[in-house]
This record gives C-alpha cells, structure tokens and sequence, in this order.
C-alpha cells in the first residue's frame, strides 16, 4: 500500500485529550507510511495554509498535556463560499489525500461544506468538552472537563459548608446539560438545573420549589446547599437566578461561574484513551478508504457514523441518571413528609 | 410498600467510590422507606454483630471521600463453616430482609456461602480498584484507580526524560491486566507488560524484545523510555525485570512499584457516577424482590447478573484498546525499518 | 500545673488549614492536660451558646481537610456591646481560661473588644487566604489558595494558548495584592494589576500600557496573554476592564473571575505545617500565661505580637517580588526597542 | 553594559523548578542584552559541547514544568582533571562570561573545581528536592516534593483507615531529613523516623517504642498508624523495618517506597517563584560581577553566600519543628498515662 498525506486540525473550543488523538494519529499513520501536515489555528491554517509537517518527534511528550499543539480557533471565513473554496484549493494543492478533523459540531459541518468540493476522504473525530455531538456516546475532553468541575466544586462545598450556605454554580455544556448533569450527580449537588428536567416557562415554579427545598433543607439542620445550573438555560444566567432568590425568599447565594478553567488541563486516562483509539482508529477507516464519517465510541465499541448524523443534536443525558438523580435528591420532600 | 431492613458492608480491598456508593444506597433507601444498617470491618461486622444504624445524615458529605466509613477488611472466618452460620445468625437476629456487599469475588463467594442457610435477598455491587469482575465493564473504584496512576506516572516520566532513563513501574491489578493495560496506553508507556500481551513462558524473547527495542529507540536520540507491568505476572516482579536489564545489557533501570496509593483518594467523576447509579439501581431491585444478583455497568446500561457469573474472571482487556496499542508503539521496529 | 479550659472558634472567611490549627490545639492542649471546647459558627457559638468538647479523636482525621469543622459566619452582633457582653457571659459561665480565635482582622477586633470586659487569656492564630495579617510572614490558608489559584490558571493558559487569547482573570485578596502579586508571578502572566503597582487614577495610562504591551506581544508572533487582576482594585473590576480593552483597542478578552474555589481545599504541606507549629505554640503561650497576643510566623520563626498590631494592614508584597516581576515582563518594551 | 554570555546548566537529581528558573535567568538576562547558552545533560553538555542558544521564545510556556528542559545528568568525568580540563575548554572557546549551575551539593562541587581553572564569574543556585543546601531555607523543587508526597500519603491514609493498618511509608532526601520530617507533621504521621530523632544504634530501642506506640494506640479503638521514614537511615530500609515489626510483635504492615514520584510534577507556587526571584537575582549578581556565589533564600531574603559553605550539609530540621511533632504526638503514652 502506498502511503498517503494526511491533513490534520483541531478546531472549535479545544479540549483535553486533542494532542492525545493528534499523537494517536501521527503515530499510527507513521506505521502504515503514511505522511502527516499539520493546519495551524483550525480552518484558517487550511484557508491561508499555515501548516507543518508531523512526525512521530513532534507527538513524543504530548498525551498529558491539555490545549493543542496544531492551536485552535473560529473561522467565520469557512462560512462564506470564498472561504471554502481556499481550503480545498490548499487540499488540492498540498495533495493532501485524506482530511481529519478534530473538533465539534461547527467543524464538523465545515467537512460537509469541503465535501461539496474535494474529492480526497474526510474523517471526524469528536473533540469537545460539551459531549453534545450524535454518534459517540463520549467526545474527548468531556471526562476531563467534568473531573475539573468536580474538583472545583468540592472546593466550593468545603466553603459551603463552612457558612451553610448556598451557592449557585454555572458550568459550561452549551445547549446541552451533559456536563451539568453528571458533575451535579457527582458533586452530591441539592439541585441539578439542566435542559433535561426545566424549561423556561416553568422558572417560577421552578423557584418556588428550589426555595421550599431549601426552606426544608433548613429546618432539621443548618446546611450547605449546591445549585448547579446549566449555562445559556436560565433567563439571565446564574446571576439572575442568585438575584430572585435574594429578592423572593432572602436567601443569600455565593456565585461562580466555572469558565474556561473547564476547557484545560491534563487530560484524565478516559480521554487519553478514547483519543488513542479514536485516532489510531482513524488511520484504520482511511486505510479502508472511508470518507465522510465521524468515528465514535457507542457502548465501548469504536464505531462509523456519517458526519451528517452527528450533528444532529438528539443525544440527551440518558434517563436512568436523570432518574437516579431523582431518586436521591427528594430528600427535602421526604423531611417535610416525616414531619408532617 | 413496607419498609425493608437492609444491611451493608464494605469487604475486600478498599476502593474509591465505596462511600459513594453507601450514600446513594442510603439515600434512596430513606426514599422508598427502607432502614439502613452498616456492618462494620467487611464480613467480621456481620459475624461478630458490630454495626450501626445508617442514615441520610450519615451520609452527608461523604460522595468525595476516598476508604470507606464502614471500614473494610479481609475475614478468613467467612472460608469456615462456623463463620458463615454466625453471619446468618447476625442477619436472622436483626431481621435484616436484603443484605447489600460491596466489594470484589471474594465478597461475592462470601454472599454465595450466605445464601445456602439464608432466605433473605442478596445483592451484590462491584467495589475493587482491580476490575476484574464479570458482569460489569466498570466496577467501582477501577477509574480512580487508573488516574491516580496515570498521575504518579506523569511525574516519572519528568525524572525520566530530564535523565533519558529508563524506568519500570508494577501496578496492581490481582490477576488481571485492566489497569496496567489502561494505564500504559494513558500514559503513553513504551511497553506494557500484561496478561493480555506476555505469557511467562515467552520472558526471554520478552526481554530480548524489549533490549532490542530500548537500543534502537536510542539510536537516533537519547530518550526516556517507560515499562509498565501487571504485578504477578513477571517471575520475580519488577525487581527481578531491572536485574534482569541490567544483567544482560546494562541497562540501568529506575524503579517504582506503585502500590497502595492506588487504592485511595477522592473518586473520579466516574466513579461518582457509577457508585450513584448502581447505589440506586441496587434499592429498586430490592424494591423488585430480586436476589443473588450483581448490578453492574454493561455497554453504558445498568444490568443485573446471577451472582455467580460474576466471580468467573473471564473477562479480559478490550481487543481493541491491545491492538490500539501495537498500532502506535511500534516505533522501534519501524525505525529499524526506516534505517535498513 | 492545673490544666485550663481552652474555648476555640474559626471566624471570618474559612482558609484552608484551619482544621488543622484545631487539631494541633487540641492535641497539644491534651498533652497538657488542657480540656477544650469548640464554638460553633464563630463568635455566634459564643454570643448564643453552640458548643461542644473537643477531644483528641475529634480531630483524628481532619488535618487534610478543608473547610472548619467548628464551622464559620460572619457576626454582627460582635460589633454590638449586647453582643459583646453576651459572649463574655457564656465565657464566664463556661469557666473559659483562655479563648483562641481563628481568623483575620475582623476576628481579632472581636478579640480587643473582649478583652476590655474579660480577664481570661486572649491568643489570636491568623487564618485567612488573603495574607493581610501584620506580625506574620504568612497566614494560615494564604499558600493552599495561591496554589489552588495557579493550578486554574495552569488550565486557562492552555486554553489561552490554544486560541492565542487574552485573558482578564481576577483574584480574591481584599484590600490587599498578596494573592494577586504571588499568584501573577507563579503563572508566568504577562500582566499584574494589583494595589503594588497600579492607583486607580492612572487608570487610562494602564490601560494604554497594556494596549501596546499587548501589541508588541503580538507584532512578532501569536500568543496568549494573561492579566491577573486584585479584586477591589479596577473600578467596575475585571468585567470593566475586559469592556475597555474591548471598547478601546477591539481586544476580545476572555474572563475568568475565580472566586470561592479558592477558599476551599485540602491544605498544601506549608499551611498544614504552619498550622501545626502555631497550634502548638498557642498551648505554649497559654501555659506562659500569654494574653492578647497573636502568634505568627516572620523570617521563619514563630513570633507574639500584640493583638493591636496584627490589624494594622501595614504588610506589603515584598519589594524584591514586586522587581522580579518587572525584570523579567519588561518584554514587549524590550521586544520594541529590538524591532526600533 | 554590554552584555555577557551566560552559560546555564541543570545538574545532579533533577528537581520541579528547575525549567522556571531557566525561564527566569533567560528572561531577565534578555532585558539587560546578555546572551544565554544552555548546556544538556548537565556537565555532560559542558564537557561534550551539547549546547543550544536560549531565547525567551524557548521558555515561553515552562514555567509550570517539571523536569528540565536542558536535561540533567550525573557526570562522573567531572571528578577526573580531564573532564574538568575539558569543560573549561569549553567555557573559553565559547567565550563564556558566565557560568550559571542549577542543581545541589555536587553541582556545586564541581564549579569549586572549574574555579581553580578558568577566570569567568561562577553562580550556583540550589536546585534539589531533598532541601540538604547550606545558605538557603528552601531549595527549589523541595515544596513540590514535599506535596507531592504529603497527596500520596494522603491516599494511603485512607486506605490505612479503611483496615485500621499500619503503614511503613520511605521517603527520599540522601543523608537528611527535610523532606521526611516535614511530610510527616503535613501528614500526621504517627512516627517519623527522621536523622533528627533517631540513631541507628538506638534501633531495637525505637522499635520497642513503636512496638508499644502502636499496642497503645489500639487499646482504645481500632485506628490506622503511619510511620514515615527518611531512606538511607534505618538498616536495611523500610521493608526490614516492617519485617522486625512482623517479626517481633506480629503488626503487618503496608509498605510504600514513594520513590521517583517526589522528583517529578508541576513546581507548587512556592518554587516557582523561589525559581523567578532567584533567577532574577542570578542575572542581578553577575551584573554586579558576583563570582563564587550561590543565591539562596534566608529568612524571606534572596542572599549571596560562598560557594564552598553552601556543601557544608550543617541545615537540619528547625528544632520548632520536632518539639511541635514531640507535642502533639505522646499521644500514645498520653493515653496511657490516663489508664493508669
């Protein structure tokens, strides 16, 4: 077999684990002949073709480390046609054979756009912290992301605790509640507020009953309180909802707004495998002369989706944790029933 | 429904995500009604009828914390006749209707002997660092476990670029290659020595490989260069493979027999999740009337298998995750064939 | 010597180590035969009577702990005389000898105005993360908060790498730049913007300063950009100024405001120590017939100063830190005058 | 000034810091027009001229870096007169003002030996976990050691508790005992066998002690016990140690030999900026045409000492340190004494 050149970017939000899949790829390509070009700053080294040559040197010391080494970034140009047509006109003239993509939904959709246009093969692999991408039960970065949360807000609880008191934390996750919901499983958080089990229409039932919990929270013991919420969900964010409690029940919430420290960091073991057998699978489907495919992990198992279908946004956080949640969180109704 | 009484003991190694899993079972048992009685020091608890009453309190603010408030310990007792009645007689006495274990085989043998003298229900969770058990492809405490080892190894890697050494680190595992096989390919290891990869038959071809390996490694460059062993496995241990590289080409080798260390520590987000759902999962299926089942985690779904197909050691390393790693590390053999 | 009565409590805002400053009283105090009682919530446990014995298996597993275990609040009440005389009532009536408080300023004022009405022994330990205690090189949670603040912006670097962004990240401190200036220093950011370096009237001077620092940073290659801020000290604080650079030079600015994360934790090997080394030498003092005193550790050794002299917010970061900084940061003008 | 040419190597063990402080002495030696010239694998380098031109580009991103980025090595050439001919050899034909060596006791050693030689100014800065340097409080890369230590410890702690075990834990630092002392107090250990309390001719003596410590400590309640121990102290080591306490008084011990671990990981705050201001101070001394020095950390102070007093090995453990660890620790004979 004759090897072929293979282009690689990382691109979106980086994520843990992205220099792990990027390793993974280099190293198995260097086995099987085949050549690596790096794009610089996601699409836009594709666009102005900024790019250098991956060896297996490049890769040697980079599985723990978090970012990217190929950098990341937006790039509205891949939204114009002018844009789209650079990059192919890169492929083309680099005589790249086989495109893999690093990254989310929004990069993903790039590839559909280049398939229009190029003939070589495109293979994504799913690299976000938000999980929210079809067809992979788990992205490289999301573990990594929810153990930083978990660590920040065991923090949090430590001071909680110390003032019984009440704090509302909003963590990353987009327009999914992946992360809110496992890290406020994990964390022992009093309220989970996410996409799975709130809608807009129903904040102010939604507040009358997170302040009787924490009324009846209150009433045995003096206690600390975690509310963690999901960002773009609550009209007005954490703020807001700090606000309301202090303007409708006088409770006095502590804030914090986890941020970007969600994005970095040493990849955990979960991600530094998914991405090693994401990429090194990877190499197997263009050896096979795949294109136009994500490939995943669904139950354990590396699986191919076509690109298409994981962009779709159907994944939802599975029922039994939504259900677990709900089995050991009753606990204020519970109190208020004993007493009763 | 009337409430149960349920008991539960934490036996066999200690593992993190133990207390985790106390709370979530203690929490949704206040939910359905349910008594909750901790029997303390594993099996030895429950023989010699040291316990106590467990509830939603107790269990606080304990999802984070690595051991286990019930203790654990091994209890030669339960391999005897008379140690098995007296358990049967602790759990007549104190009308207990549904006994929960957490722990590994040896925890599960202990139920098996149980349930031949005695009427009540049975229910097993998978609590070891090591995860070898059948049934489940995560048992509690292995994810931490992992982590904490692939942070220790990060660390030496440093020592062992800054000198271009070579080091070789044992890890736990019983008789199974889960974590050294996860561990080395997290942490990027040059070799992993495992039950899935070596038998000891092979241990002079085994070393020659690895001699000629570390030489070609270091022809182009000086370079650190990891080993990873499951313990029992190597005659002699990791002791004896230094010697053995020292002996018969002079390598100097570094040594790190991690041990106990990974036994310990707050759980990973995984491991919090997973001790939820199976905390959970184990109060509805008393709920449900079930008996001599374990509840574990396969292919992302929480199950339910017979007890004693849990304790059959038959399940092994991925296939994918052993050929994932021979994709990527064979580096010397290719730069041998670079260079002919 | 007949043993005395210690009454203990934690005020303020919590700081890590503070469990183990009690765990070394209690110890110490029981090697002397000392009985010891702890105030619950801080001066609200003593105004209102929320106690308990503190024995050595009280704090047999707490010194790695965050948080308090004798919990902590703020009390308005003490800046009352009503509140003042009840907590010497409950001093008198519990037969206190000595009352050792835990905390910052606000603590030890709480102390001086005890003093005036009470004859028992007064000792003051300083425990807050912002270090802006006089007549101590370090406080008691200072150096397990700069190190929680490091490790989150070890990950916002990755991140700001990824993406060659700039950063606003504010830092706790009160009124003072320790956290800032040693947090600043330890990332390696390009910008500190703390009460050593910066008056709030030279504000569009700074700001034009940074503009240009900014731009000579990347007139030679892309990179990342971290200004770390003390709270209180921009006007409108780290969100204003991402605004501004944002309004004045099109700067896109990530924010990172990293709040109560860093109060919380398990104590870094310098507070647990320096934590030990007081508790004991605050049972030394006590035997010595010592009152109000606060003890201290300068240049290495522990100290006593008067109370009154704790408070007065004389500390400053140290002059060869604040030059450090400016001797190795000087890059952009360097970088400028190289290109000129 | 014109500048100088600054050779820079890291030698002997490598310690967490030792890439800061490169970062430091590159930076600040670009603001004053010094060229730097860094050696690998420390004399190895000088003597074999394996060098590099160090730019602040190369230290952009390392200060939160273990290992080194120059590597470290032991060089035993350096103890022949050829191999210190050849490295002066070196300094001369690259015109070499100044020679700057990061690194312990024999690192310096061998500047004292270049010194008889060769003309150019010679800096020494102390650079080794075990913190065994004359002239300085603290070495870089000790407070890392020493947390990375007190993290594992931690984890066994749990583990210990979970069996109410004992555990024989052995701790670097050569021929003194910083490193154990301190991370016993941090970590509560019930025994530190440390050079400070303990002579080898007093052994049977001191297992006595800890034979009835440990009887003492369970009479009252199943507990776990943590003896840390400095290495190169007790014959044959920590595993002959838990054999005697086998032997003669039937305790099993866990035992944990944390080994290379303590050498390596991300700098603590502490060293990094110990590594920035003693950079910055390098670069500040041979401007002032300082030769013969190292630069330490006295009482808060950055200071100049001579070389040959820095290799003195006269710094024990402060006395403050073990009198605290005597007065929290009789508890044992405390408790006795109250049976009586």
């Amino acid at each position: 077999m004759k090897g072929k050149t293979i282009g690689i970017l990382t691109s979106g939000g980086d994520a843990p684990g992205m220099n792990a899949t990027i390793r993974a790829i280099v190293l198995a390509a260097h086995k099987f002949d085949h050549q690596c070009i790096g794009f610089m700053h996601g699409y836009n080294g594709l666009i102005h073709q900024q790019h250098k040559t991956l060896v297996p040197d490049d890769v040697a010391n980079v599985i723990h480390k978090g970012g990217t080494i190929l950098k990341s970034a937006r790039c509205p140009e891949m939204l114009t046609e002018q844009g789209i047509t650079q990059a192919v006109q890169t492929l083309t003239q680099l005589e790249i054979d086989v495109l893999i993509v690093i990254g989310g939904d929004g990069s993903f959709n790039g590839m559909l756009a280049i398939e229009k246009l190029w003939q070589g093969q495109l293979i994504g692999l799913p690299g976000t912290i938000d999980n929210d991408i079809d067809g992979t039960d788990f992205t490289i970065g999301f573990s990594t992301a929810i153990n930083t949360a978990i660590e920040a807000i065991d923090k949090i609880r430590d001071t909680a605790d110390a003032f019984d008191r009440v704090f509302v934390i909003e963590l990353m996750g987009r327009q999914s509640g992946h992360i809110a919901f496992n890290v406020g499983i994990a964390c022992g958080a009093e309220q989970i507020i996410s996409f799975e089990n709130f809608q807009q229409l129903q904040k102010q039932q939604k507040l009358n009953a997170i302040i009787e919990d924490i009324s009846a929270h209150r009433s045995d013991a003096h206690k600390s309180y975690l509310i963690v919420l999901a960002e773009n969900l609550w009209p007005g964010g954490a703020h807001e909802l700090a606000n309301q409690l202090k303007q409708q029940a006088n409770i006095d919430c502590g804030l914090c707004i986890l941020g970007h420290i969600q994005r970095g960091g040493s990849p955990v073991a979960k991600d530094r495998i998914l991405a090693t057998r994401l990429g090194v699978a990877a190499v197997q489907a263009l050896n096979d002369g795949k294109t136009g495919v994500m490939l995943g992990e669904l139950k354990n198992d590396i699986v191919e989706v076509p690109l298409s279908l994981a962009v779709c946004h159907t994944k939802h956080v599975a029922d039994n944790l939504v259900s677990a949640h709900e089995n050991i969180l009753a606990l204020a109704a519970q109190h208020h029933k004993t007493v009763l």
